[in-house]
């Protein structure tokens, strides 16, 4: 009885057994000067559910995060913590050379600062004129150089016309599957236990989900990229 | 002999017994939008030691914070949780007016965007020019409105000309003493568990300390701050 229920315990656990899994997580910082930056409110909570769950079904996981005060989760196989968003490209592009699943739940900063100042700057003026740049999109680098097999997840937190934007990207960054998720909605979103999430596959269907859980919803979003035909080849 | 060593234990620990001290910590955050911030490196650390050390010493203490991975120590009269500058301005300013003593070290932001998006920007340009407008100097406004037998203490995160912008910064801002540390030093300054600092009292001199502990800076701090004769005679 009881090495039946452990067979059943590991079986469900060894869903993705051996396959590596790439979860990126938590915000970029952009900086300004030694002291400021840009940043943006990714807790990390769902990117850190995502690896945690990947990891307890098996997985080689590495996980790559920018600043968060969330402790990695025990078993990954890697965890490389970044901090802007041209940090977290080169190590993406790189360990997304190799894995099967890639799950881009960071929140990657669209700009950087043009001029980074040395030393911090002195407030003399009255007003302060900051130019931006744009950032390298690394998930619509992932989807040029998507591989034969490999599944790839982005996120999208919008803040209006969700629907319309989420398909956009799923087109544009060649994904299999986009999350989104509407960051004004109370509970959902931003540093929340819970996401309001909306999942919307490669062929535009659309699947809604009730508030639920990071963690659940993790255990939901590897169970739809499992279902995927290339995954199961494995 | 346990009566004594309690004795002496209250004694030690009832240094500012009765006396309300206000403290910040923390870094203000500067909403770009609903989704992306200007925000600065402070963890909260110092601030928070110096409030614990507060509340161990019988003060009642009030600790206004920016947004922090900390848990506030026990024992606070009460913990204000703030975002912007000018919601914490708004919170010093009402705290300051009973308080005995004013510990700010909070990193408040120097500029907010001028003009913040209701709706999440979407990234079309390749350069995107932010116009930040000057914070209040919550700093100098608490000098300005100093009560007799206040003591006021600042602090100067600097990454160059440490002691003479920490000694225009005393004068400016009717300070009695200013706490100046290098963030550019190892193991000084910004979530670090340690600092460097050196004390600058209001009638120039520098006191000068080593590599120690941020929660036993906090106590060194409110040594000085007690000996100052305004606080003896409570």
């Amino acid at each position: 009885e009881l090495v039946r229920a452990m067979d059943d315990f590991f079986k469900e656990n060894e869903s993705l057994r051996g396959v590596k899994v790439l979860v990126t997580a938590a915000g970029t910082v952009e900086p300004i000067d030694p002291v400021r930056y840009i940043g943006n409110r990714s807790s990390g909570k769902m990117g850190y559910a995502i690896a945690a769950e990947a990891v307890s079904r098996g997985a080689d996981v590495v996980l790559v995060s920018g600043p968060s005060a969330l402790i990695p989760p025990e078993g990954l196989k890697e965890f490389i913590p970044v901090e802007s968003a041209r940090e977290m490209m080169d190590a993406v592009l790189r360990e997304a050379e190799d894995s099967r699943i890639v799950i881009k739940a960071a929140a990657v900063a669209d700009y950087h600062a043009k001029e980074v100042a040395d030393q911090k700057i002195k407030k003399n003026d009255k007003e302060l004129t900051l130019v931006l740049e744009k950032n390298p999109d690394i998930l619509f680098e992932l989807g040029k150089r998507k591989k034969e097999g490999q599944v790839l997840v982005g996120f999208a937190a919008e803040t209006q016309n969700l629907i319309e934007n989420a398909k956009a990207k799923v087109e544009k960054k060649n994904l299999d599957y986009i999350v989104a998720n509407d960051v004004t909605k109370p509970q959902a979103g931003f540093n929340s236990e819970t996401n309001l999430i909306k999942l919307i596959r490669r062929d535009g269907s659309i699947e809604e989900f009730p508030l639920l859980s990071k963690r659940e919803l993790a255990g939901i979003i590897l169970d739809r990229v499992i279902e995927e035909k290339k995954i199961q080849k494995i």
